[in-house]
């Protein structure tokens, strides 16, 4: 009987990204920046931001290298694998290749998307993240999670593929919608609650001001650095990671379930407002900085009018259930104990198991109101 | 002017991917093998490949954890966007999360598109290759390339992503039909002429066999010797990987361009007679070496009745342009020197430029005819 073993082992170097905050940085990127390897450039993007710094970007990379600009239409329903297919087959028709430098331009769909077709396309090319709204700059830019959505649940089909750097240029936001806001408010608030007190108390500070992205701005910095000391510790999510998850398997599962028409940002708020609330009651979080973390996101919530829709509580817990960090049939959540410190367990673990009985009365506490 | 700037380094633990060749492993599979972090484990094959070793596969598993069997339509035509959503999906609906072992059990099909499946559920969870077709033996299922066909052109979307391991069990090559011997046998012979004299010497001998496959059994685990020490120095193909491309330049450009109405295997083998031609006419090849590699070649072409179709060579030319490989504008090849010794230039790169000239006039040395 033939019989053969052999082992194949991969070494692997580590990886670097480099994550530059400037102002005005779009109109002063330089080769020194991007680096020598690429032999042209492609910069996917939506119709709205194209329109506002698409040009901009290709004019500054043209000088630099051959740069084209690939739109989708914007909004969460073209992270798809079928845009995936649309983009990849134009890049191809525009003679991109392997050394090809991918620039993933605009919000977190931008990245999410152009984040991914860095990875597949001829199996990966270099790509950079050019964040462009506040949830992007703060949150999904730093990372390297990309991804579509299928139709059975959000972020589904994906990868680790981190970027060679990410770009930051606040003067951007001043072309945000301020229906935006909120997203990456809600993000900056979790990076406060579960790393960063000091930044926790700034938030709230900011929500004086008149034109609150002004007293956000100069937060950003923080936020990134509290992403990328997660990231850099714990890429793949095997324990540390899972507390940037704070507030989102709830809020994913009340995004997923109203079909996407919450916003990721009041989703999340929401979410917090659950899982704060979960981790009182399992009497994790310490009743003071419970109280703290509940005001702040109510003058959130206040400022921004999020509204609690009326929910199909069961179904917001089937979706919970689709999402990637349910394992062996079990939901669990990474809790807060203070502003700034997250619970781990006896098992070392930053995530606890929490029973359907509790999310789902978790989702009772929210005050729902009819649209 | 705002400015921040900071570096994440992401370390990167070494991957180690073991291959497993024994008759009968298939109803020998035991946890010691697959490992324990598994919750369950799904297959993914085709039609065929299901009713002849998926059950038998399953079962097997089942007595380790929960197991389903994920079928798609057999052929190079499954190997799509779409078909990933399919089966994304139908995992989802299984149950299926991230500790979920995957098996990519059947020929190159089932191994590109399972690997590739694997890669992004959930952003990634392990698997195993279970090649049941010579090729996939000997070659596609070593080295962690995974990906689909877009619709302009083979192989452009996917992902470098190691198995745990590969299971090989040369007993069920017994089901195999004769006409998909030519696939793997192309690729052997490929292996032998970039790498093993040995290798090439007993490829002749066993087309001597009256049943070839009986030649062939002996030999795929010094094939998978080659495949593996290549992959194991060079996984990303920044060098000596591209000599495993040895054929595929010229090769892929057939296939595609024939709408892969011409095998893969039949288009390696006209694909090294005309990268062979191309390396002996720029003076690399050693004239007896080059004799020696086109007689072999001319063999297994007569032993499988590979015939020429009649060729549009500047549709040819087009798709070898769409290739991967090409970059900056230029066709670049691995060249033998000898048979077991790649050419490498002056620069220590395993390729060398050929002109769109030379890359024409090599497929006018096949013999065309019509079909």
């Amino acid at each position: 009987m033939a019989r053969d073993a052999l082992e194949i082992r991969f070494a692997r170097a580590p990886v670097q990204c480099s994550v530059v905050l400037r102002d005005g940085l779009l109109e002063q990127l330089s080769r020194a920046e991007i680096g020598n390897a690429g032999t042209s450039c492609v910069i996917i993007t939506d119709d709205l931001v194209a329109r506002l710094y698409g040009k901009q970007l290709k004019e500054k990379l043209c000088g630099i290298a051959r740069t084209n600009v690939i739109t989708f239409p914007h909004g969460e329903r073209s992270k798809t694998l079928n845009t995936v297919a649309r983009i990849t087959a134009k890049m191809s028709k525009l003679g991109c290749d392997r050394k090809t430098i991918l620039f993933a331009l605009g919000g977190g769909v931008a990245g999410d998307l152009g984040g991914f077709v860095a990875s597949i396309f001829k199996r990966g090319i270099q790509y950079f993240q050019v964040p462009t709204t506040l949830l992007a700059m703060v949150d999904s830019s730093i990372g390297g999670k990309t991804g579509v959505d299928a139709v059975w649940g959000k972020n589904q089909l994906g990868s680790y593929y981190q970027p060679d750097g990410v770009f930051i240029d606040p003067s951007t936001l001043d072309t945000l919608p301020s229906s935006e806001i909120i997203n990456g408010i809600a993000e900056m608030a979790k990076s406060g609650i579960i790393a960063d007190p000091q930044l926790f108390a700034k938030i709230d500070s900011a929500l004086n001001n008149k034109a609150i992205i002004d007293g956000l701005k100069p937060l950003i910095f923080n936020a990134c650095k509290i992403k990328a000391e997660v990231v850099e510790k714990d890429e793949r999510e095997a324990n540390l990671r899972s507390t940037l998850n704070y507030g989102h398997t709830v809020g994913h599962a009340l995004e997923s379930s109203s079909g996407y028409r919450l916003s990721h940002g009041k989703s999340v708020l929401l979410g917090m407002f659950c899982e704060g609330w979960i981790s009182s009651k399992l009497g994790l979080f310490e009743a003071k900085d419970y109280e703290r973390h509940s005001l702040l996101l109510s003058r959130i919530r206040d400022r921004f009018n999020v509204r609690t829709p009326l929910l199909d509580q069961k179904k917001v817990l089937r979706f919970a259930f689709l999402d990637k960090k349910t394992s062996e049939g079990s939901l669990r959540m990474s809790l807060p104990e203070k502003i700034g410190k997250m619970h781990i367990a006896k098992d070392g673990m930053y995530t606890a198991p929490v029973s359907r009985e509790l999310f789902l009365e978790s989702l009772s506490q929210l005050r729902q109101e009819r649209n």
